[in-house]
């Protein structure tokens, strides 16, 4: 089947079209703190890593999706804007639970930590605080928000520039964050979500000089 | 354990700690044309979908990793800034080893497709080819490069506007993608990948009016 992206309006169709195929994608867990001091936690998807040096990650912040009359800006949007900080906590098999009860669309003054009971702790760096179960943590500051489109199926995208990471011992070989001891959790189209303890591992072709 | 990046080169421990940890990535085989009009075929991982309406995506070109004496430069970059042109194959379970060849540093006039073998096809609205196996392809138009940083751990954001999606037949119910119909693959840290077949679905609560 071909789709057109000129002829078809790009919503619904390529919303469905993307986020089916482009999959699995790695969940961004994020806890921000609103200009009343109230704390906010959601899972984006639309997530990864910019650069390596300087360190930044990458966030897509979509319009939201809502019929409760809510402002179209989310809260992390809205709070990053404030005061430029959050903290991007990695979702692993034992939260997914939990951070699916966070996407609910509760109000802006609603703290999702403190509805849902949600363990938190102090960062190092940052206002905004970790999700204590999270394994990895990783402290950041806004460097950039780039505007794409305006109205429904808009976004921007926030470039996080990382202060800090904190990663529990039970998750490290060596020094270094261990893939094969995290559960990790990815998401895929619809409601679906997958583990990753099928792993399979190919080296990287070595070709001749 | 703490990783405070201020007192830390980011290369190589923020590469480990987000390779590691922020996983799994879905795969972006990018197929390009050179200016001398051979084709090339490279996977990225850090992938996603940047805005809906427009439809955009966003992949990170890292510096190269080689130890070949070949430009840090990527040829999916070169290519890109050339033409501005590229499809994005999806890669499925059955294409991983394929995908995974491709890896190889192969100097830049060596088309991948070629040494390797792989089949490819026409695309409908962009010059490079799209991979007849992959059963989803995002045929794309360069929007913007961001570079971020300067030299080794560096990196281009490609924001790549979506003209034309092909889905096969095989891979759609109702007419759309249908995750469960994708044998996905997602990228873990190192030379792991991970299966989707151990799903699972959660869905979005419903909040009190």
């Amino acid at each position: 089947m071909e789709f057109d992206l000129s002829q078809i309006p790009a919503q619904p169709t390529f919303y469905l079209l993307a986020s089916n195929a482009i999959q699995p994608r790695p969940i961004a867990w994020i806890s921000t703190v609103g200009s009343d001091g109230s704390t906010n936690l959601a899972p984006f998807s639309f997530f990864t890593v910019a650069c390596i040096a300087p360190p930044v990650l990458s966030v897509t912040l979509t319009w939201r999706r809502s019929s409760t009359g809510l402002s179209p800006e989310k809260d992390t949007l809205r709070n990053l804007r404030t005061n430029g900080e959050c903290v991007i906590n990695i979702v692993t098999e034992p939260l997914a639970a939990s951070m699916n009860q966070t996407c609910g669309d509760y109000p802006p003054q609603t703290s999702e930590i403190d509805v849902l009971g949600i363990t938190t702790m102090p960062s190092r760096q940052v206002g905004p605080p970790g999700v204590v179960a999270s394994p990895v943590r990783f402290e950041c500051r806004l460097r950039q928000l780039i505007p794409l489109g305006e109205g429904p199926g808009s976004s921007h995208i926030a470039l996080l520039d990382v202060l800090h990471v904190h990663a529990d011992d039970a998750v490290l070989s060596n020094g270094m964050v261990d893939p094969d001891k995290l559960a990790s959790v990815g998401k895929l189209g619809g409601d679906g979500y997958a583990t990753t303890d099928n792993r399979f591992f190919l080296p990287r072709p070595i070709i001749g000089q």
